[in-house]
């Protein structure tokens, strides 16, 4: 219960029958995985920490927008990635360009309420966009190479 | 009840307040809703029949990946163009680029097990994802207009 | 694509190689997984039609709450009933009565919208969550009988 | 990064603008939460798993059935929990029985698959189920104090 949730997601891994043909370098994949998921739940929690700002809604529809929409694409990447069993490269290179458009658009939205209006949910979700968007670039790259 | 979905999203987007300035040409948006929403719902029960036909599952392991895949893809796709309020174009297109994989690479999985082994799931499943290829393509056709 | 999307639901359970084996009347299953996945699109575009609506967006966030959960369960229980694979009745049975609660208690709040402040697509999301409500609550009479 | 997704999690539900308005215990919740999110992404996991072991598919099916629908549950459950804007207990409460219900199926089902053909996935997944399902029960039980 104490472990990270990338070590559980490196057990998982290490456990499937076909890990061992994977096209992606381990820890790239790992990490981008957790940082799917955890972005995911941040930019849920984030789209409902703004809904209850009731004194600067107005102000936060579209920070809603884009977390709703990152939060909906974190979680389908993150279920992607985390399949093993003879993957689609054409299918996963694509759907990680989208999480990385999604993970940018959504971050640079929260830093601006973190940094304006001192948010503090914003600042925690600007910090996973960011991470997630390095992972899926970090991907992206070893799948190029 | 005896509508067409793509009549009841039409009617959902017209009573939306921001629906006046949507980027895209609405029947190309209503219909490309339509087909992601659809072919999310065929893809999960094309993996699930396909999870059915004890004798010749192992030959569809890749089937059921890619409708795995597709389905969650699909679903976030029409979940993201379904929302109008103030909308990030770089992440819609990206996404809908993600979906035009996923649908081509399912349908041309599907379509071979239809012609192949007779399989009707996998011969509906083949026309919906050919039908939400074509819908994704005509959008980001209308995008780059 | 003018077909509705029950009849189309219908034909892709009807290729299915277990469904002869449903544990449910198949007329009601039909009705049920249609509403849910109609249900979750309007919640999905009530929910951001909601946060469009600027001026009334402060009386609207519980709308929207209730909207994003309702989505979510009408998503989650229209992918497991349309399962045919072995299914397992405790699970079917606790996951429509959480869709049930929940069309109930967002039908109810949008019904409110749609008559004091005269918001159409509230109207219209209260319509599709009666539908599925009373969709659910058929299907677990059939269930218990 | 090396936080685990407990801390995470609580450290967002902190800068939630409601969250002292929460009528749940901080520490079961977040538990709760937690636990949904790993479970739905090691069932996702464990459902891709067992469709790569290629020469024991045919006794899987049921697993992957289960896996399917569980991770669905679950990641539905973890989204409605971590919102605290305005909640509506008789959804909540709904909910969480129906994942209760899910984790209890899919976690007796991969016991056995790794008692019986030692599956270490199976194994983990059980594991993860079991961590939800007490989860689940340890909230219902402080609802209902």
């Amino acid at each position: 219960m104490t472990q990270s949730a990338t070590q559980f997601i490196q057990r998982m891994l290490q456990t499937h029958p076909q890990s061992g043909q994977s096209p992606f370098e381990m820890s790239a994949l790992v990490e981008c995985i957790s940082a799917c998921f955890e972005c995911a739940q941040v930019c849920t929690s984030c789209a409902d920490a703004c809904l209850g700002e009731t004194e600067h809604l107005s102000h936060l529809a579209h920070c809603i927008r884009l977390n709703s929409d990152c939060a909906d694409i974190c979680d389908t990447t993150g279920r992607i990635l985390i399949r093993q069993t003879q993957p689609e490269l054409s299918v996963i290179r694509a759907q990680v360009q989208s999480c990385l458009a999604a993970c940018k658009a959504c971050g640079d939205e929260c830093k601006q309420h973190a940094e304006k209006m001192n948010m503090k949910h914003c600042e925690l979700c600007a910090e996973s966009c960011r991470r997630c968007e390095q992972a899926c670039q970090a991907l992206l790259n070893g799948m190029q190479a």
